[in-house]
């Protein structure tokens, strides 16, 4: 927890304004490897901290485990190195009585950068991965001026961005009464997604029915695919989405709201769980080509 | 090529303004399977077009090829699905003569989502791959004034970002006449500097000496590794570099430039390469805390 950011002398630069040298913080990047059982599954490019949660996050991800008991104990590994020391960059989980261990497919070389959350598949047919939840069914109704205060909410729990210009954030929040349950910050928008689900897996709030997923940024198939496998309803991006993410949010019956930049948001599926000044109570909404 | 970006039915949404329902364009994201000889190498979530300098730069960055000659030819691969049909997402490579397959313990399930670009590694002492080329040695020096002029270039070529707001951008200028040779976007960073690359090994230009890489967005570890196996030794970026990023330019001799946003400036490492309004050229700047 205490290597989220580092101190490095750069020197700032102003044409015609010369240069000045300083410390400047930088956000931290640094390898996470990620075994099971004592075998290694996965290595993520991470920023360190809430690491157990990113692990349990990414094995809901991956549809290893669904609930608490299913993700039983986590470890840094001690002698991960060459001379024993302990770099709190290789952990070891201990699944639930039970539960299987990862498909052994998944086990090879799964490794996954800063910014990328969905490694180790072995076609592109087993891209999706099917979830335990259905979020289809899922009765959330959040009022639109509800959602347009997510933003700033959002940036305002950002610490390490302000201080760094350097962290994507996700944040989970209820979407009956707006508040903000969970916030993690992350290098990789993906990883900061994975310790939020993590942190909801080890709290028994598994599936995240009713709840809103805000993260920065856009919106990739991962992360909806990640939504879905935490049974989250809601995913809300300050970018855009991808073709793939609607698509899969589609399929799985998700709403995805892009652009949610204050009172202005657009709505790229599940419009019917969107309400107050939408559709729903506009019925004579007009058809239009206006300008985003 | 014609699938860069795809119509899908919106609703824009104003809270209390109403909404409007219309059709907007959306970055398309789908996967693509890179083979190497027939067999399975990688699946990245990309954006499709340039699909072939995708895979040659992929394999640059993987240490595979760092010649013309060793990317012998690219293919789509038909009869990749069940009915037969060319998907267009899965392409076979064939390497030159005498060029070595990937390392087995690349082989195996590679995958890299729309935001990832290191993907198979084993283990974390495999995370960095060593280049054929020397950086530290490129005797490039470019003015701050004319790097300052680069960034409002990018944003002018990005044609699909503007349509959808969707993309991210890499780009690579001439540091000696701040020409813009190449510019690729893509829904995954690390996908646009791989077909960048890709493209510039075809035309038989690697090691890209005196070549600046600017990208929109972060600089990640990957993005300094991807800089450095293709032979390029600057490295520019409109936002924050990462610690990871930062310590193997430091490593290589390379000069990370973030923050970059028209005259100002962040140099993290390399700063003898930047000339002028600079350092070398105001041996008196002084020491301070100026904030960013």
């Amino acid at each position: 927890m205490g290597r989220i950011t580092t101190r490095r002398r750069v020197t700032r630069v102003t044409v015609d304004g010369g240069a000045v040298r300083r410390e400047d913080l930088l956000a931290v990047e640094e390898p996470l490897e990620i075994r099971v059982g004592g075998r290694a599954l996965a290595i993520t490019m991470r920023t360190p901290g809430h690491d157990f949660d990113l692990a349990a996050g990414f094995l809901v991800s991956e549809g290893v485990v669904s609930r608490a008991e299913h993700f039983a104990t986590a470890r840094y590994c001690a002698g991960a190195t060459v001379d024993g020391e302990n770099t709190y960059n290789v952990l070891d989980v201990t699944l639930g009585p039970g539960v299987p261990a990862p498909d052994p497919s998944l086990e090879r070389n799964f490794f996954t950068t800063s910014s990328c959350g969905l490694c180790g598949k072995a076609s592109i047919d087993a891209v999706r991965t099917l979830s335990a939840f259905d979020v289809a069914e899922d009765d959330l109704r959040i009022d639109a001026g509800l959602l347009a205060a997510f933003p700033d909410r959002l940036r305002a729990g950002q610490d390490v961005f302000e201080k760094t210009g350097g962290l994507h954030a996700a944040a989970l929040f209820d979407g009956s009464t707006g508040e903000m349950l969970v916030l993690r910050e992350d290098v990789g928008r993906h990883n900061a997604v994975d310790k939020l689900v993590g942190w909801a897996l080890t709290q028994g709030l598994l599936p995240l029915r009713g709840m809103v997923l805000m993260v920065s940024g856009r919106a990739s198939f991962e992360l909806t695919q990640k939504a879905s496998m935490a049974g989250i309803p809601f995913l809300a991006a300050v970018s855009a989405p991808s073709s793939l993410a609607v698509d899969l949010a589609v399929e799985v019956g998700m709403t995805v709201v892009g652009f949610l930049r204050g009172p202005s948001m657009v709505v790229y599926s599940g419009e019917e769980r969107l309400v107050g000044g939408l559709v729903a109570a506009h019925p004579g909404s007009r058809e239009g080509a206006v300008s985003l």
